[in-house]
């Protein structure tokens, strides 16, 4: 006991010259013989009892940081080297930040600060809409075209579990339940830390087994969709083109299989070998669809669509129409097609998206009692260049008329 | 003058006899010899006196339908036959009624009976709906494909005016200004009947001599969508294939340039040759795009959409997007894209869409300020095969604050 007080006090120290504004990366050096001469389990009472002789949870808070400098040693002296930058290095250093985060979630809870726990959880909330949210819809499919399902499905659960109790969490402490806020930080550190432990020891040395180079760069290539937690990872290029789950045959090697962590090879399934493209699909920039399909939607959209090309002819028209379209519209020059006293408007609105000095010209009319929105919009190549004019015109009557919300099927 | 009252007395009696019930056509033969020896400038005068001798103006009125009957008749003698149910029987057919309409204006007028001219000043206004509109959008791009572009944008202007003069004496109606309402009934009165007779001598004569039949058969096809005014058109099959203005080569023989009325002639410009469909066009029910077309139009529609294929897998999505999609869902199963604990809300709804028990799934949420809708709707083929589901999100919030109306082009 006398020794633990001992490091107790050297920690005490250490914390002091954190304080200071001494570089974590020297400290660490020093704290690194220390800390790992402390039993795990001997650590939250150290924190504890630094605590009641008054020194503030901001000091003990930056042990967590020296903690998880210390617990990265260890992950990465595990791995291989992988580059800074490769979107796996980045999902193991947000799995710090959480670690640390969660540490401090813990020792914020067990001072009872309702303030930095609220500050927290808002922070918190966020490895949802990146972290997760990243693996759940760039990362899960690559392993599911290979038969891997369950193991995702189980992470998914999870992640919406941390995402449920950082919601309740706030919520008792907007209600002023302390205690009960205190219980829920507790749940939502120990879950977030179960999280970093399965992804470290399980998700990740799979997707390092099993994912090309060029799943690798298709990934890098969304990732900032989504953004990171508390992380801005580094440029990394592959020469490797990127490969999207579709496109991928879904096998999984010999040689992979042995570097699989075992928790996850007894769930492998029938890997998904359907390719996306079909015969006869057009290709557009984000999916493949039958001109049949095509049709079908634009003719069951609930606006209708008029697309006048470059060269001012009526080319399409579709959907629930609210002003009458026929085919004998079709090719017609589109300052025929309306009122001539209204035809200097037509030209005006043409003119101006095809210098590219506007981009979108409204109007909004009564119709007995239907409000209709009628807009038309420049359509643009690549390059910027003019495809034509869409217009678009919905009743909106109903929209209007919405309130509050219905996030649940109300079906019978 | 002892004989113009000596037919006086007699239409007073046939009147009378129309009162009681009479067939018309058997008081139009006797009518008829007698109308034909009344001067038409004398008409006005007699139904002026009939008036100041008490006749009632419905009475009165009934004299138009036999006028018109008589008029019908010296048109259809000047024609060949043109049988019963074809597009332009229906447009002569509509023109005896907007005759009939147009003198019963004018007797209402001179009688400055409000009621009535407000009566059939609402009825007229449908002739903007139905007879001109077909005119304008089913029939002027026949002859635009010929070169014939004066004369419709010169009868559109016309129709205008007939619209707007109608709009005004509904108006001045309203705001109780009998006298400015009398004189507008005149006029529109006066351009009604003008309008007929500029159709029956110059653009049925110029359909008569230009259009094939398929080309009839493709506006018999469409002109339901449209209405008739006063008139219900018969059946009537054509052993062509419809033939749509785009399809026309738009040239003029010889043969049909002799049958042309002259004021036409004058005013024929290059034809319009021009095909719809180019090169690596899709075809759709209604019109032919490009894939670059419906790749940018999708893009840049302002809703997002996803679709997702019969085998249950995301195809396609686009748009301004409210709910992230990276490319990394192509080709992925929909149940596999959502968080487990909703799996079976997803499924709950493609079933329902695949046995064809619902139409439509939709949920609205707030995201901060954004006043979100969420639209689920199935996709069927022709004969109503599932071949898909449709998401569509769209962010509502200013729309939901739109006010009033905005009809005109506020561009400085």
């Amino acid at each position: 006991m006398s020794e633990l007080l001992g490091k107790k006090e050297r920690l005490k120290e250490i914390l002091k010259r954190l304080h200071s504004g001494e570089n974590v990366e020297e400290l660490k050096k020093e704290a690194r013989e220390l800390l790992a001469s402390i039993p795990p389990v001997e650590i939250p009472l150290i924190e504890q009892e630094l605590m009641q002789e008054g020194v503030s949870v901001e000091e003990i808070a930056k042990m967590c940081d020296l903690h998880v400098e210390l617990f990265r040693e260890a992950v990465m002296k595990k791995m291989e080297v992988i580059e800074e930058g490769h979107p796996l290095h980045t999902l193991y250093k947000e799995n710090e930040e959480i670690t640390k985060d969660a540490e401090k979630l813990t020792l914020y809870a067990k001072a009872l600060d309702i303030g930095k726990i609220k500050e927290l959880a808002r922070q918190l909330r966020h490895i949802g809409f990146t972290h997760y949210d990243r693996e759940e819809t760039l990362i899960f499919p690559y392993l599911e075209r290979r038969g891997i399902t369950a193991v995702p499905s189980t992470l998914w659960r999870k992640h919406d579990e941390v995402r449920i109790k950082l919601r309740q969490l706030l919520q008792f402490i907007e209600k002023g339940l302390k205690e009960r806020a205190k219980e829920k930080a507790m749940e939502v550190s120990n879950l977030l830390i179960d999280m970093v432990f399965r992804e470290n020891n399980i998700l990740y040395p799979a997707l390092r087994a099993l994912l090309s180079d060029g799943e690798w760069a298709a990934i890098k290539q969304q990732e900032g969709e989504f953004g990171f937690y508390k992380v801005k990872p580094k440029e990394w290029k592959s020469d490797a083109k990127p490969v999207h789950p579709y496109e991928i045959d879904g096998g999984i090697t010999e040689e992979q299989m042995k570097k699989l962590p075992s928790e996850l090879m007894a769930a492998i399934t029938k890997s998904d070998k359907s390719g996306l493209e079909r015969k006869g699909d057009i290709k557009l920039d984000t999916g493949y669809m039958l001109p049949e399909e095509i049709n079908e939607i634009f003719k069951n959209m609930p606006f209708g669509i008029t697309f006048i090309d470059s060269e001012d002819r009526v080319r399409f028209f579709s959907g629930h129409r609210i002003f009458r379209r026929t085919a004998s519209v079709l090719g017609r020059p589109v300052q025929l097609c309306h009122p001539p006293k209204s035809v200097h408007i037509v030209e005006k609105i043409l003119k101006a998206f095809k210098d590219g000095s506007k981009s979108k010209a409204d109007f909004w009319i009564k119709m007995g009692d239907r409000f209709i929105y009628i807009l038309y919009i420049p359509i643009r190549d690549k390059r910027g260049n003019y495809l034509g004019t869409l217009e678009i015109e919905q009743d909106i009557t109903e929209l209007r008329k919405l309130e509050g919300e219905k996030r649940i099927l109300d079906w019978k």
